[in-house]
């Protein structure tokens, strides 16, 4: 078990933060909202930490568990405190009525945050294609994730394995962009019959 | 039970043509090659039956499996002989490397299918998130689909149910760029590790 650090303290940071304190790992919030990462530090117990938003993070893994339009600042704020970092990008960069992306193939969120971090900074997409509802239920699921780092992307498929979860590698970091269509395909099937009970993954016949 | 055209007569036609024989459905074949379109109808039995390409097709669903290359002008052939029919888009419009797609969002294969056809044709997308090899093994699977007629995808839903699949709706035809992405991920997993003995899906907890 390790140390992980997630910067935010919204439903995603507390999904994934419960999940991994349940598994055994100490958890890190860092937040511009300190009272807010405090309290959710308690919520999650467990020995959760708090940490100074912008600070070197305690964790080898970072999750940027902030929405997409304040990922690449939040990033550019931490500057050199994340060199050496494995990052996790989980944005959702979704247009206003969740149709459809303001990316473009080549710039999604993860290669904008990989060109803002440091260039020993490794970046993962990860842990979008599945509800904070779901991470939260503490079920053995599929969680898909994509990097051009083979040793960062072994790191976070060991980290999603302790976590129950079932890693499904879709390639290099040029995939999340069909990772964060598939986020639309989450959203578009759950409103249109399927409910918010579900992630997405690949089925093994 | 119904009578299913498919337009078309490689990998996919054969895999969608031999499952829906298997569940009771009469399959009418056209291919610009009806040499091939008669050595598939032999290789289906069951009744399977070799329709001129171009002219009205039995069925009331219509699956187009050809290429993304040339599903445009297949329909421009067919022109009003599509008049009133289901149109099943199941292309997947890959780039060369198979990393992206060479479309864009509100101009995907399915899109740029309807304006081509006529007015009263309804296109629904599926099957492209798929592998040909797992529609041959008629094991339960998930399938998604999407279109902007709800009758249509009533129809196809149903068909789906008759195949043993398990319909997934993901919205209007605006979701077909996603699915589109979607065959990239699949793609893109199966070749990281998971290998093509998959589909994708939505586990529901």
């Amino acid at each position: 078990m390790t140390t992980i650090t997630i910067i935010g303290s919204g439903t995603m940071a507390t999904a994934i933060g419960t999940r991994a304190a349940r598994h055994g790992h100490t958890v890190e919030l860092m937040s511009r909202n300190p009272a807010q990462a405090q309290a959710l530090a308690d919520r999650i117990g467990d020995g959760a930490i708090v940490g100074t938003f912008g600070a070197r993070p305690a964790g080898d893994i970072v999750i940027l568990a902030v929405l997409y339009a304040g990922a690449v600042d939040a990033v550019t704020h931490y500057g050199e405190a994340l060199a050496g970092k494995i990052l996790v990008d989980i944005t959702n960069p979704f247009n206003a009525d969740g149709t459809g992306v303001v990316t473009t193939p080549g710039h999604s969120a993860s290669e904008q945050i990989a060109a803002a971090a440091p260039e020993s900074a490794l970046v993962v997409k990860a842990f979008n294609t599945i509800f904070g509802g779901v991470i939260a239920e503490d079920q053995p699921v599929d969680l898909f994730f994509a990097g051009d780092s083979a040793e960062a992307k072994a790191r976070v498929a060991e980290f999603l394995e302790s976590l129950g979860m079932r890693p499904l590698d879709a390639g290099g970091l040029g995939m999340a962009h069909a990772l964060e269509w598939a986020g639309i395909l989450l959203v578009g099937v759950a409103r249109n019959g399927a409910g918010f009970d579900i992630a997405l993954g690949a089925r093994a016949l």
